[in-house]
């Protein structure tokens, strides 16, 4: 009946890549061609431009999502067709899709219908190389580590407390815990390690937070990866290999440029999850888009309590970013799963439950009000919504003054969230009161309190012996003076995945802390949150296919 | 005193990739830019000249190497250089470098001093993600047949029979052998497993076995994984991933297009290490170049033992190509090293020395005429060669008839290799009698035997009780007719890394055999080689660095 998304995608007529730059006003030759349709883009682009006025910053967040995602991706990429079909000078900075999800469960993160990028099946697959640098990046760290504690230890490393784990972009549950070494004495040093899925290397938060490349090399040089026998840190700096890894990222540091279905210039760049990282873009393509557009979109993962607090709090504070308006994506089939509807009901038509998840919403809104931003919000049209579900969410919005419009994007492209752009322009230019909820010269656990009270609407925060000592040895280290990067279960305010709504008087726990030095900030693991994901019984990867002449199935 | 090889390579002036497919006879549209100076080349250009004539099939192998290699890539690149210096249209097919031994210990396969291939910084980094995204497709593989054990094993796999590895493209011992799915039940089944350096990967040699996209994904689907509980072999295609394997390598499996510093155009695609996997380019990067060019040079991993007689006994026949002449690299210092003179004297005169090496010569140069090709010895000149020793190389040769020339590409590039060159344009006139040693319906022993007996001098062959065990299930399972993939230490004719010169009564131990049943050969182990190397004690990645520029140095 509908047609896939990868159908689209493969129907749209791409501009070739150096138009693209050309109507992003990038000069040609600060691109680099990867095939017709993809380009990295120079980090002169920047340098060249930052004597000038920066554009408008739109952050696109959401409601606690279902896991079938509430198509943020697809309205921020809507968005930005919207702002151009009405005249508006707009770019949009996206994050990166990671392998592990598309072999697994969810699929790419392009967008979808009418509003995606292209061309996705490369930007789904190797791309542009970026998450496979992360990843000899990562891995060139451990290889080193162990091959100097094998070779002689002259740091004098405690093999049962190295920190630093490898990576690899694959959903693999097997390799989460893995004894190393084993075997004769020349397969070196026998120890405890675990791999953590690519996404969530501190090497990509190094990268989405760097400045330029000699900063990426200052802040790889920083990371924490062991503490030697004396219970000191040890660096990634120490093990002299800094440049080395600098190099490896040459090229991943470069902003990727594609574009939309309706030819618009879009920047693809780093994609830590939001569940367990940061959540956000590179900062390089967010100044580079504010440079070259008058209205900048960018998404951060999940919901207003993960990605955008995260985005609000570590990216925009970190690099002296000044958001001017935020959209809030909701769905009226989140909002019935909110109103206590199990997955498979969805669909059926329930105002009542639409109303009552309403409260998801409503705690979402607030956290955006706490951190000063006008906002909108912005409700996704799914097929199976139903007229009365529609109006009286509409309604639910008037009552509570609200600002909302329709996105349609899915089905219409950028014609449809043309309301929604129109509104936009307005908010953006109101005056706007933003600051990051808290100091980071704080402590760890007000820091934390004051993220669970106010994004999640927690009462307290509980910490487990583990946190308990890891918080003085912080303390101790002096690296509590760092904001909060919260790894949290993103289909719920709480730490547990199943509960929905947004319920109040509840206790987060703190499980573990782990200081990400280079990074600079502080990853606070709730709940069962993993950072390595594993794979579905059926992996989307059974269905995918591709013919001789490269014609591909079921990536979607 | 001497320039480096990263700095003559920066000094280069590049032309821009589409003149050089011009020049190669590749029209624009059948390539993808990736940046200026690299692209990928289409698999139509192969298509749409299939019935027009080959060229001519140049084979650049040499004598068993010390531990620095003896410049058979820098011949072969100046080989390219020096033909299109005597007005021939030639192209050279190379294979692509590994990260590993860029951190580790030797650095890149690019050439050296005035015959190299460029951008060098690129193609021994990430080059056009070839090697990543066979590390993607054999992981995905193994993270399948875990999950797929894991959630129920409907194909009642037995998790103590798993014989397909994990790979990384780096130098990590610790991962030599691991032991995964440690901890709680959701991670998986708990194994013992081992990772393998990604040029070791079956998928690396699928790829440069391949003839198609489609030949592809059958090969990735008839590999071996595991067997069941019932002893029964279990495949690729058994887990249903073929086709998203397929897909993963759609770009890596298109030959990449780049240039000598002379501006001639090579083909690098595929880098399977010849000590343990068969060492050759591309079969699609051989033919292609074949299409385009009247005199078509290639190399062989290290010795004419291991990467020349695996070219002539696997890839020659199985691509049926009909290879037309071999040159065989020799230096002064490789000779006075199997004249017994140790490492750190070979820079010292040695004339007695370097021609009681001359045995090893001697050896390989036999190996050729018994494969029935004619064959000239190249004499790679080092700047630390004495005329004398030189004089008396050149005297050896004339004395017992072996057609010679001088190569020194290394200070001159393609002027250097002019008489080799022209030695060439006559040999590859002569009618030869090649054929593989032996036929791939005799029993697994007896091909072994032949290779150790007519290539390495040996006079028999033992086998440990696992390999006896395995060439029982081999035959009982039908898998005896396939060719030999020989793994063994590059620096001796023995399987003993220290022994040099070229001894006789020697005795090689197979210790395992590993059937590549979609590669299409038995990988057999002597001695105690390794397929997944370690860094030494101070690896090259710590003197590597780059400057905010992108100056890079230390790569060489």
């Amino acid at each position: 009946m509908y047609k896939t998304d990868l159908e689209i995608a493969q129907e749209a007529t791409m501009m070739k890549i150096d138009e693209i730059a050309k109507k992003a006003g990038i000069p040609v030759e600060d691109i680099e061609y990867y095939g017709n349709y993809k380009a990295k883009v120079s980090l002169d682009v920047l340098k060249e431009r930052k004597n000038e006025e920066d554009g408008k910053l739109i952050l696109v967040t959401a409601i606690n999502p279902t896991k079938a995602g509430e198509g943020k991706s697809t309205t921020t990429v809507g968005l930005v067709d919207a702002f151009q079909k009405i005249g508006k000078n707009a770019m949009v900075a996206l994050r990166e899709p990671s392998l592990g999800p598309v072999f697994g469960l969810k699929g790419g993160a392009a967008g979808g219908g009418y509003a995606q990028v292209v061309p996705m099946e490369d930007i789904n697959l190797h791309f542009t190389g970026d998450m496979h640098a992360i990843t000899t990046c990562n891995n060139l760290i451990s290889a080193c580590l162990d091959n100097h504690i094998h070779q002689g230890n002259v740091l004098n490393i405690d093999k049962d407390r190295v920190v630093f784990k490898r990576v690899l972009d694959m959903n693999d549950r097997v390799l989460r815990q893995v004894e190393v070494g084993l075997g004769p004495k020349a397969n070196g040093v026998e120890r405890k390690d675990g791999f953590n899925i690519t996404v969530a290397s501190e090497v990509m938060a190094v990268l989405c937070l760097a400045d330029s490349l000699m900063d990426l090399k200052e802040k790889l040089g920083n990371m924490l990866v062991a503490y030697n026998m004396d219970g000191e840190a040890v660096y990634v700096k120490d093990l002299e290999i800094a440049g080395a890894l600098a190099m490896v990222m040459k090229d991943a540091i470069k902003p990727n440029l594609v574009q939309t279905i309706e030819n618009n210039p879009v920047l693809i760049h780093g994609g830590p999850f939001a569940n367990i990282a940061h959540g956000c873009n590179s900062v390089l393509a967010t100044k580079t888009c504010l440079k070259l557009a008058d209205y900048v979109i960018t998404e951060a993962g999940f919901g207003a309590d993960l990605g955008a607090e995260k985005f609000l709090d570590i990216k925009c504070r970190k690099a002296n970013l000044k958001p001017n308006a935020v959209v809030i994506v909701a769905t009226i089939r989140a909002l019935k799963q909110h109103g206590n509807i199990a997955y498979e009901d969805l669909q059926k038509e329930n105002v009542d439950a639409m109303l009552e998840g309403c409260c998801n919403l409503k705690k979402h809104i607030e956290t955006i009000q706490a951190f000063g931003l006008p906002y909108v919000v912005a409700i996704n049209e799914f097929a199976t919504d139903t007229k009365e579900e529609v109006e009286a969410l509409q309604d639910w919005c008037k009552t509570h003054g609200h600002p909302m419009a329709l996105s349609q994007v899915w089905a219409k492209g950028g014609a449809g969230a043309v309301d929604l752009a129109e509104i936009l322009v307005d908010l953006v230019e109101m005056e706007n009161n933003y600051k990051p909820l808290y100091e980071v010269e704080d402590t760890i656990e007000n820091k934390i309190l004051t993220i669970a009270q106010t994004c999640y609407g927690a009462k307290d925060v509980a910490y487990s012996e583990e946190a308990k000592e890891q918080i003085a040895l912080f303390e101790k280290n002096g690296w509590d003076n760092l904001p909060i990067c919260m790894a949290k279960v993103p289909t719920s305010l709480t730490d547990d995945a199943k509960i929905c709504g947004a319920p109040k008087d509840f206790t987060i726990t703190i499980r573990e802390l782990r200081p990400s030095l280079g990074a600079g900030f502080i990853v606070a693991l709730t709940g069962s949150v993993m950072t390595m994901p594993g794979l579905p019984k059926v992996p989307a990867a059974n269905r995918m296919d591709i013919d001789e002449e490269g014609n591909i199935v079921g990536l979607f």
